[in-house]
């Protein structure tokens, strides 16, 4: 017999419980730019009940046209430098931060894969960005799983970042 | 010894393979605009290889100002009828079709609890609203599971909704 199947979104929900005590004793309001994740950062934050009492809510900008239209991801910075790059990232951040008119936002692009990747930008190349009063910040990662696994971990390094931009030592 | 844990979101993927071969086939492209759902039905179309052929984003309209600033829905719609009702998730879905340019949009507006409900609007109440170019059509939902299990059967039934619009009969 098969062991039971792991919940795979487990870890996730375990930052996003985290993230959501963080937030509310700070009163600091949270917005979200998703791009390869899809959804699924959106998904893990309000899952925990009491979610509406910090987050805004988000954007899936997963045409280029949206991260354009709906954060201001200027169009020169697309072409230049591609939808998955640290540029990007951080404009899709800072662009949700503006838009939502929130304290804290995270943003995610990447390739999930299976197709979609290069040479110079492989399968599992994600960036996750944080954008706040103090500033932005860029963080890059390669991950090697399949289309799903490679999802969860760039949702889970989103959180995982805005915790430790809030000076918290992740959990899980 | 358990059972293995089923897959929850088994029946959700189903419908957004099903839905992505429709779209794909019949050249539309789809938005979602989602409240209670947090991003999930987001999560379900991208969990697709090839989704972005059809796709084009989202807005996690979480609180009620984004509803209006982000998807367009009246102040007098949204005070009216409360944010969960049919008035504001059809709108929420007209929405999301004009911001995105897209043929299609669906809409989903609920309480997923385990707080939040009252005697007229109890918890598992949803609206899941689709717009397009056929006009807009809105089904009342009530749900008696916890917080996941309304949640998930939320996006289920937005992507039956899309799915019987297209004149498919729906999988799972």
């Amino acid at each position: 017999m098969e062991p039971p199947a792991p919940d795979e979104l487990a870890v996730g929900r375990a930052l996003a419980a985290q993230l959501q005590v963080r937030c509310l004793a700070a009163g600091l309001r949270l917005a979200t730019a998703e791009s390869c994740t899809g959804g699924l950062v959106g998904h893990l934050v309000t899952g925990i009940p009491g979610s509406s009492g910090y987050y805004l809510g988000g954007v899936i900008a997963y045409a280029d046209r949206v991260k354009h239209e709906l954060l201001a991801v200027p169009d020169a910075t697309l072409q230049a430098h591609g939808a998955v790059s640290a540029q990007v990232a951080a404009a899709m951040a800072e662009g949700a931060c503006r838009r939502f008119g929130a304290d804290l936002a995270v943003a995610v692009t990447g390739i999930a894969g299976p197709d979609g990747g290069s040479e110079a930008k492989p399968v599992g190349l994600t960036y996750v960005a944080v954008a706040g009063v103090t500033g932005t910040e860029v963080r890059r990662h390669q991950w090697h799983g399949d289309r799903g696994a490679n999802t969860r971990q760039s949702a889970e390094a989103a959180l995982r970042l805005l915790l430790e931009r809030l000076g918290e030592e992740p959990v899980g």
